[in-house]
């Protein structure tokens, strides 16, 4: 119990409500699912990357979306950010135990889609065939 | 093997490669992953819908924003859109096979988003205390 004798936050929310407009699990979808942060979380489930790396690995991330995608994760609580004091500066990105139970998922989704692509594109070819 | 010796775009594909720019995978994971196609999925899983059931399901979604994402998920291949001549016009959509797969991975991901909002809000909390 808080001091003000309500249970905190996290004991009122027992699950979120997707279907539900102003459930906090909304945003939550929409960092883990936005255009960049699924393959962010790819290749951090490979482990600690450095700034650089995901932007090598990513292909056609920009320096702006990479940060902006790294922001909103970090403050949904799923990846940690370290900065070392060296010259030249060196900061690190590493999922948190949430982050990893999240990068799970979301890699058996994107590992479904890589894999299904030619039947994703005979279904594209079979409406193109019968308009 | 197609008219002109060369073997169809689903044999020449084996598998998409999520991490490069330009492969078709991207487009897919992005119109699964949109703000409301995770959403659209998750409601087709429970069967076949009206236009109307998923509006009214979907809390915050505009006719607009549910029109564009079904006819995305169409063109992928993922749900089939039938009319039927009545007055009023009956429209219903329904997941395909490769749609029922895509929604069973992606269902996944939004239960597991629901289930763990507590913690997401706690993660909030703490770095709201220490910042």
């Amino acid at each position: 119990m808080t001091k003000n004798n309500r249970p905190p936050l996290t004991q009122l929310v027992q699950r979120g409500e997707l279907m539900s407009a102003d459930c906090p699990s909304r945003e939550i979808l929409l960092h883990m699912t936005s255009r960049w942060g699924v393959l962010v979380l790819m290749v951090l489930a490979e482990g600690t990357q450095r700034f650089s790396t995901l932007r090598r690995k990513i292909g056609g991330i920009s320096e702006r979306m990479l940060s902006h995608t790294l922001q909103a994760l970090e403050g949904d609580g799923i990846l940690q950010r370290v900065s070392y004091p060296e010259v030249p500066p060196r900061v690190e990105y590493t999922l948190t135990p949430l982050g990893q139970e999240a990068a799970e998922k979301v890699s058996a989704l994107a590992d479904w889609i890589e894999v299904s692509v030619p039947r994703f594109l005979q279904a594209r070819a079979d409406r193109v065939r019968k308009p």
